[in-house]
């Protein structure tokens, strides 16, 4: 087969058999659905590796670099200055590193970090209580409640407390509501997804006309994203794990936001010549290699895909970096509706 | 060309040119595009004209006899009665038909209507002093504003004073944002859409796992389709007049809904053999035979889309009378809820 030459040296492989999420459908070779000038075409474009690498890093940078120069005027202006607060229920080590990172993060913009760590065991009532200081306290622009919450809490009822005007997460359903609603503004719009946005309108990528597939829909990721393009007049579909034919549906994408998960899934023939695409996935796959036994991969065949698309985000490196840079945002932003700062 | 044979008689046509809406595309033979095996079995589906025509009409009826029956029940067991309350601001003569039509259908499922009749010239503030009113009254379970509202007045402010336990509309962004999340169950949802799925169930349409492609995307019928369609596990496609190859996209469909507000649009060419068909569309089109000198067409063409999907809404007569029956349907869910009659 004339695609398998895509194969032969790839290094996408995943620990899982990918066929776990998408379980209707094989990832062995697809080429047999091609015509023979798709076929053609692809493998010329799998001449030239010259996809550009959209740096998440340095975006984030960037927009760090902007907010730190808001930060600063405002506080020169007007004495004030933007607060977050977390609040980390349990002692789970993946959320403390988030919650250690978004600290790390205000900091090094200027944004004023408040943070309650609250053992395993506390009562709903207890995070409430947090949540209600936090809702009251002027100083707080933002308030985070980082998840998952230990099971025995009622993730929506805490959720639900946080004051929509300080849920810079965007995830109230207000805001959401908002957000698919033409001629409607959010408050603010969730981070991860915005973030995804953020990279395509920063690499000149044009989205109105164009072509979206979003691989999951998950209510922090792919349905936002969704609502998003769709906002910005792309013709958006939404595959997920029901979605009886996802290769045949993401072909056809000029612009692919992959968010559901699965390690390697989208293959280099599942992908469009001169596509763009973001990879929200990050997972971890087994990695001799490392000195840690395991190596992070996106949900996109990255060494497949810079070869026939126009521009991807790697992992890690590509979307993590922007979401951080979202959250100071969306506080910023709270902050600055607030006290009517422009 | 083959195709062509479809046209001989079409008996679609439309006064406003059918590129009105949709700019970028020529609604012109698109024969060429398909395979010669593709047109082969268009051309076998089109000797098969039995699709079945989804009676709207004899849905809603069966509807309204089940709700007449809740109705009662829940009279004799608790002694409630479900109330209606419409607001009709000016004098517009469609609107009063709407409102007439909507208080008729109470009286024939004996659910109290009750109704407001501002003039036009009326304050907002008078507007809202009816709506706090019937926020507050017990015998009220549903709030409905005929829209729409004269120009003078900002019809969002007016919606969102709409308490959301009577927005029997379902158009409160709250609602609208648990439509669209996962885990989330919005407390009611919009009447026109929730009618279109409803008629799929009815005729047992199996809609998890199906391509189905919304075609518009306003806030009261595209958006909310396309969010049920998704919560029913469809892989939903949303076109709209940004889209750039809508013909292309619209013939994958299994399921298409259609709310695009344009005179047969849709022509027989662009729709995949065996789809089932929503046509929301409601548009006046010249006539000469007709007394009133126009006839009222879908945004479907129905005498080619007969002859080629599996199964199609009439216009008028499919979506229309269902809409209604969805109203009077979240009204009696409003009065059950309030007084938890199970």
């Amino acid at each position: 087969m004339a695609s398998s030459v895509f194969f032969t040296h790839s290094h996408c492989y995943s620990s899982k058999p990918s066929s776990l999420v998408f379980r209707q459908v094989g990832v062995g070779p697809t080429s047999l659905r091609f015509s023979s000038s798709h076929v053609a075409s692809v493998a010329a474009m799998a001449m030239d590796s010259s996809a550009k690498v959209i740096d998440g890093k340095s975006v984030a940078k960037q927009i760090r670099d902007e907010i730190t120069a808001e930060v600063s005027r405002m506080r020169e202006s007007i004495g004030v200055i933007p607060g977050l607060a977390v609040i980390l229920v349990g002692d789970r080590k993946d959320s403390a590193t988030y919650v250690r990172n978004k600290k790390k993060a205000c900091e090094s913009v200027g944004i004023n970090s408040l943070e309650a760590n609250l053992p395993e065991d506390s009562t709903e009532e207890e995070v409430l209580n947090y949540i209600a200081g936090y809702n009251d306290d002027p100083s707080v622009h933002g308030i985070l409640v980082q998840l998952p919450l230990p099971s025995h809490m009622n993730e929506q009822n805490i959720l639900n407390a946080v004051r929509i005007e300080k849920d810079v997460d965007g995830f109230h359903p207000l805001n959401i509501g908002r957000l698919a609603m033409r001629g409607r503004e959010p408050l603010f719009v969730p981070c991860t997804p915005k973030g995804c946005i953020e990279l395509l309108h920063r690499y000149n990528a044009s989205i109105k006309g164009k072509r979206a597939v979003v691989i999951g829909r998950s209510n922090i990721v792919g349905m936002p994203a969704a609502l998003l393009l769709q906002r910005e007049d792309a013709t958006v579909s939404i595959v997920h794990s029901r979605t009886s034919n996802p290769e045949e549906i993401i072909r056809q994408a000029d612009i692919i936001i992959a968010a559901v998960g699965q390690a390697n899934m989208v293959r280099g023939s599942w992908i469009k010549p001169g596509a763009v695409i973001i990879d929200v996935g990050i997972n971890p796959v087994e990695d001799p290699n490392s000195p840690r036994g395991y190596k992070l991969v996106g949900d996109v065949c990255y060494e497949e895909a810079i070869r026939i698309a126009s521009a991807v985000t790697p992992v890690p490196g590509g979307v993590g970096p922007t979401t951080i840079a979202m959250l100071l945002q969306n506080t910023l932003i709270s902050a600055k509706r607030v006290h009517h700062f422009e």
